[in-house]
């Protein structure tokens, strides 16, 4: 019998439970977390067959760990993990940021290091929990896998395995290359729905406004409803990255405000007729 | 008999064909337009009965005439309707932009302003044409009502319960009043979303960041994929209000990237669990 430990039991940690014993890959699934609340929540929806608030005993009974929070909580479980880890198990994590996860990894899990491999599933939805778990979640979906020579090739093979027997496509790239890239279509796009939605509610009558608001607005800001700690978890570790893309992006709407404001039509037409024929051109995976 | 002149017969124009004909408002449809090809497809796909390029034609047989094109291209239409329409006859439109449309109709209807009533159906998709046209487009959406206190009142309540009758819920606010909320709610997103796929595709190697873009960058940029012409034209129609709304945004952003570079957490889970609050509370009418 193989046994997943799922430490942090939502939106993804949830999914992978339900995916990867889908797929065969696990037969039993336990889930640890801090909240009984949410823990009984996991068992009731049959996401978990066992749940329990000691780490020690979650994690000694995992051939898979799968370390599923927000990522400043990461080295902190890593520690424990690389306490209790047996011979053989196999650790992974969900994060959304990769360098900094790593080296968390590296630190926390010390001479089991070698037992673990990252992935990181473009996959998800704006609301938390593990009622949003769903057994198709990774289906075509993306999983960034982004191993550095410190890792065990045969454990990362196998972990890339896993994610192609539930129906993901497993990308390759260096932790870095994932930082940039993520900083730039996703990090950057939740910040600025979020400040959008913020600068508005903060106004006198933001309902004025709010009760108006159309589709158009409805699915820019969608991604605003999502996770505030997992988000501000992913700007912290990722911020250099974030940094220079939203420097980039400032000056981007410095440019198209100095045309509105002359009244240039001919320069923010090329700006909108560039962004439409790549946005028409774009293909988007799964669901 | 009554006819419907449309012109402009894309997105909005046709699907107003379609859904004011299934409520039995109209009979008959003559879509005006400039490029024959795009008329053919109209009356191919039964949302106009009768097409013509000729625009004396269309305004003269038109029992209720519906001017659907770019806003800057109002000024010219109006005029044209202003030396056709017949009596009786009542000319609205659907543009985006209130104080600058309604301006364009005073000036190009002369004494026939008496025969107009504005509209904005808060409907669409980002991606135009006839062939997205929809007969229930309309249905339970937003139409907002601007009138002034030259307008005569009867055929505003004319247009508005004709509104009511294809199923939409109508709502009244001055010109300006509209366009401040919808240069916040509407006009920015527009711009911020085209400005980012605008960004990332100036780099050397967009597609290796396009090609990871998931289901959040998906809805994000979901309009940036909608006419440039038509959203040109609504920027530099209510260029005061957007940007008044660009200034306030950059300000929010240079506050968030701020928290970021500090690393100051507290800062951004503040701001992210106040939009995170304020968006789910949100409901959206409408499919």
């Amino acid at each position: 019998m193989t046994t997943m430990t799922v430490i942090g039991c939502g939106l993804i940690g949830g999914s992978m439970a339900l995916s990867w014993k889908k797929a065969g890959i696990v037969d039993w699934v336990i889930a640890y977390g801090l909240n009984p609340e949410r823990l009984e929540k996991a068992k009731d929806l049959q996401v978990a067959d066992e749940v329990t608030t000691n780490i020690k005993e979650a994690v000694r009974k995992g051939d898979i760990v799968v370390v599923s929070v927000p990522v400043l909580a990461m080295p902190q479980v890593f520690e424990e993990v690389g306490k209790y880890l047996k011979e053989g198990a196999v650790v992974t994590d969900v994060g959304s940021t990769r360098t900094f996860v790593i080296r968390a990894a590296l630190k926390g899990l010390g001479d089991k290091f070698r037992q673990y491999a990252p992935g990181h599933p473009i996959a998800g939805g704006e609301l938390p929990g593990v009622e949003q778990a769903s057994s198709d979640l990774f289906d075509k979906k993306v999983v960034i896998s982004t191993p550095t020579e410190h890792m065990d090739k045969a454990v990362v093979d196998k972990l890339e395995d896993w994610w192609k027997k539930v129906g993901s496509v497993v990308q390759r790239m260096t932790p870095e290359q994932h930082d940039e890239i993520f900083a730039s279509v996703s990090h950057l796009p939740h910040v600025l729905a979020y400040g959008l939605v913020d600068m508005i509610t903060k106004e006198s009558d933001p309902n004025a406004k709010l009760k108006m608001a159309g589709a158009g607005f409805r699915d820019f800001t969608r991604i605003a409803a999502s996770s505030p700690v997992m988000w501000r978890d992913i700007c912290l570790t990722n911020r250099e990255a974030l940094s220079k893309e939203l420097t980039r992006y400032r000056k981007e709407l410095e440019s198209l405000q100095t045309y509105i404001d002359l009244g240039d039509g001919k320069a923010i037409e090329a700006c909108f007729e560039n962004a439409m024929r790549n946005r028409r051109g774009l293909v988007f995976p799964g669901k």
